[in-house]
C-alpha cells in the first residue's frame, strides 16, 4: 500500500484554531458541553467538514456525523471521532485530536483524490467529559442504546437545565435517528492521558481495550468526641480508620502490578473541626484492570483490609460498590488495521490498554471498534497544562489514516 | 463551716429552659455566638441575675457581668462563669453549666441570707466556642488582654459579619472598660467533656491546670493526574501520603501515653473526584500535652515521619505550627479552694487535667484561678447527645458554692 500522509501543520493548526474557543490563561480550555463555547467549537467543525465536501447530520442527541461518500455509498460508513466538549479545566487534545484527526484524514483523503469502498464519517460525540452533565458518554451511550433518548434529554446540569434544553438552546438538536446507520468499523484516536507510551519512548498505542472500572462509595462511621479531653485509648476515630483503609486500597492495587490500579480519589469528613475526632468520613475507591479476575482479587483485598480495620478501630464501615464497567476488548478487525497502519510508517509502539472511559466503549456494544494513542506530556489530562507535540500527534494521525483506509476499502 | 445546699431542682430546671433556646432536634443545642438565639439567652440570663438581686454590666467585647455587692463593696470581687454560645451541633452542657451553676450559688447565697466579704460577680464569655467567630475564646481573651479590642471586633464570620457589628445588631456591645476590675479570684465550672471521671466514678474532678495546645497546619502537594491511565509505582498521591501521615500523628500521641493526645480534625482534598488521583491535600494536627516536654516531643515525632514519609511519597509537605497554647498551671489557693469545697460534701474525686481550652485558660493570665469538672456521659461533648445527671451537676455546684464562700470569705 503506498503511503500518504496526512499534514503535520494542518493539523496542528486546527487544534490550536479550535482550542482558541473556550481557551483559558493558564493555556486549557474551558469548553462545557452544549454551552456557547461549544456552540462555536461545533460551527467550526461542521464548516470545516462542510468546506471538505462533507455532508453533514445531527442527531437526536446533538451527535454529530460528517460523510464524505463511498464508491458504494450503499455500505455501512467507516467511523471515526470523539468529542469537542471539555473538562473545566481541560485542555487542548483530550477529545478534540479525535475529531480532528478524522478530519484531517478526510482532507488527506481528498488531497489524493483517494476514493474508499464505504463512506467514511467523522463523528463529534455529545457531552462525553459528563462536567456539565452526568453520566460521562451519554451521546455515545444513547446512540448505541445504553440509555434511552428520554434519559439523555432529561439529564440536568447544577442549574436544572436539561440536557434536551441545551441542545435546543445552542441549535443542535438534531433530525436523525440516533444510532442509524451503524458503522461497519469505529476507530477512536485520543491522547494516553497516562505516562506509559512516553515513559517508554514509543509513538503510537495500539490499543487492546479499556480497562474494566468499579467504583465503591464507603462511610465509615465512629464517634465524634472533643480532641483534648479523650485520651487516645477507647477512641474511635473514623478518619484515622479511614486513613488506614486508604493505605489498603493502595496495597490492593500495588498487589495487581502492573495492570491494577486503585485510587480514593473523594474524602469527606465530618465535622471538620480542628480540635474534634471524627466521627464519620465518606470516601471513593476507583479500582481498575484489564480482566474481571483483577478486579476481583482487589475487591477481596480491599473488603478483607477494611473490615479488618474496621473492626480493630471500633468503627462501622459500609462499602458499597456503586458502578461496574467491565473490561472491553476491541475487535481483532480493528487492532490489526491499527497495527497495520502503524507498521506503515515504522512509528515506535507498544500495545496497551485505555485506563479511561471513552466514546469507543459504548460504541464497541454495536460495532467493531478500534483505539489509537499518542504520548502527553506527563501523562497529564484533565489538566490545563496538558500538551502533546505536533509529530506525535501527527503519527496518530498517520495510523488513522492507514487502519481507516484498510476497513474502508481503499 | 456549715454547709447549705444548693437547689438541685434549680439549676436543673434554669439548665433546662435555657436548653430551648436554639434546641435542635437531636437534643441538643445551637446558639452560635451573637446570633438571635445567643441574644436570647443572655436576655434570659440578665433577667434571672436582675431577679436574684444583680446589678448587670456588659463589657465592650459583649461579656455580662452581673455583680452581688460584698460586705465590702471596694474589693475585688470572686468571679464565677463560662459561657452561653455552643458549637452548631452542640449540647446543653458546655459553658452554659459554668453560669448557671454560678447563678445558682447567688442564689443559694440569697436563700440563706449569707453575705461575703468580697462582692460576687457571675459572668458569660463572648464567643468561646470560636465556632461563628475565630478565634475561641475572644471575649476572654480581649479581657484578660491577650487580644486587643479591635482585634477582637474586626474577627470576621463566613459572611463577613464582624464581631463588632454582630455585638451592635445584638444590642450587647457595652461601655464597660474591658479588663476592669480585675477579679481577686476566678472558678469556672464545667462538664469534663472526657470519660476520666466517668470511667473511675469519680462526681468531681480538681482540675490542676490545662494541656499545653499546639495546632499545625500540613499541606501536602503531590500531582493530580487520571486514576485510570496512571501506573501505581510512579503516582504522587497526595491523599496516599496525608493518610500515612495521619496514622503517624496518631503514633505520635500514643508515644506520650496517658497524657499525650494527637489529633487530625480537618481534612480537605483537592481536586476530590472520583477518577483523580489527588494532587493536593490540607489537614490540620492538634497536639496537647500537660508538660512542654511532652508537646515538644510529640513535635519532633510527628514532623520526623511526615518528613520521611513525603520524602518516600515524592510529594511536598509544609508543617507549620499556628498556635501554641503553654500548658497552664493554676493557683494553689484556688485549688485548695476547690478541694475543701469537696471535702465539705464528701464527694469522690480526683485531680485532673483540663485537654480542652476554656476561658479559664486566658483569665489564669490575670488572676488567681481554678476549675471544677463534673463527669458527662461517656465523656461526649460538642455533640447534641451530651449528656450529665442532675446529681452531678447539682455536686459540682456546691463544690462552687463552698470554694466561693472561701474566696470572698462567707
Amino acid at each position: 500500500m503506498p503511503e500518504p500522509s496526512i499534514d503535520v501543520q494542518r493539523l496542528w493548526d486546527s487544534l490550536m484554531e479550535l482550542a482558541r474557543i473556550g481557551a483559558t490563561d493558564k493555556g486549557g480550555v474551558c469548553r462545557l458541553a452544549l454551552t456557547e463555547e461549544d456552540r462555536r467549537g461545533r460551527d467550526l467543525f461542521v464548516r470545516w467538514c462542510e468546506e471538505a465536501g462533507c455532508s453533514v447530520r445531527v442527531d437526536a442527541m446533538g451527535n454529530i456525523f460528517a460523510r464524505r461518500p463511498g464508491r458504494d455509498d450503499s455500505l455501512a460508513p467507516v467511523l471515526s471521532g470523539s468529542h469537542l466538549d471539555s473538562q473545566p479545566t481541560g485542555g487542548k487534545f483530550d477529545g478534540a485530536y479525535g475529531v480532528m484527526a478524522a478530519l484531517e484524514v478526510v482532507r488527506t483523503l481528498n488531497d489524493h483524490g483517494i476514493e474508499t469502498e464505504r463512506p467514511v464519517e467523522i463523528v463529534s460525540w455529545t457531552n462525553e467529559e459528563g462536567s456539565r452533565f452526568a453520566p460521562a458518554m451519554v451521546g455515545s451511550g444513547v446512540w448505541a442504546g445504553a440509555f434511552d433518548l428520554d434519559y439523555g434529554h432529561s439529564r440536568q446540569d447544577a442549574d436544572g437545565v436539561t440536557l434536551g434544553e441545551a441542545l435546543q438552546a445552542i441549535g443542535y438538536a438534531g433530525g436523525s435517528e440516533a444510532g442509524r446507520p451503524r458503522p461497519s468499523a469505529y476507530l477512536e484516536a485520543h491522547i494516553e492521558q497516562g505516562p506509559i507510551l512516553e515513559a517508554e519512548d514509543k509513538t503510537v498505542g495500539i490499543v487492546l481495550g479499556v480497562q474494566g472500572i468499579r467504583w465503591y462509595e464507603a462511610t465509615v462511621t465512629g464517634q465524634d468526641a472533643h480532641a483534648g479531653p479523650t485520651p487516645m485509648t477507647g477512641r474511635r476515630d473514623a478518619l484515622l480508620a479511614s486513613s488506614k483503609m486508604i493505605v489498603a486500597a493502595n496495597q490492593a492495587g500495588l498487589g495487581q502490578a502492573p495492570d491494577g490500579r486503585a485510587t480514593v480519589g473523594v474524602i469527606r469528613n465530618k465535622p471538620n473541626s480542628t480540635n474534634v475526632i471524627p466521627g464519620e468520613v465518606f470516601f471513593t475507591v476507583d479500582l481498575r484492570h484489564p480482566q474481571v479476575q483483577g478486579l476481583d482479587a482487589m475487591e477481596t483485598a480491599l473488603r478483607e483490609h477494611c473490615d479488618a480495620i474496621a473492626t480493630e478501630s471500633g468503627t462501622r464501615l459500609e462499602l458499597k460498590r456503586i458502578w461496574d464497567s467491565p473490561p472491553v476488548a476491541f475487535a481483532e478487525r480493528c487492532i490489526d488495521a491499527v497495527r497495520a497502519g502503524t507498521q506503515d510508517f515504522g512509528y515506535a509502539h507498544r500495545d496497551i490498554y485505555s485506563g479511561a472511559g471513552h466514546d469507543a466503549v459504548y460504541v464497541s456494544r454495536v460495532a467493531p471498534t478500534g483505539m489509537i494513542f499518542v504520548p502527553c506530556e506527563g501523562g497529564l489530562s484533565h489538566n490545563e497544562e496538558e500538551s502533546a507535540t505536533p509529530d506525535d500527534l501527527a503519527a496518530g494521525c498517520n495510523v488513522l489514516l492507514g487502519a481507516l483506509r484498510r476497513l474502508a476499502g481503499a
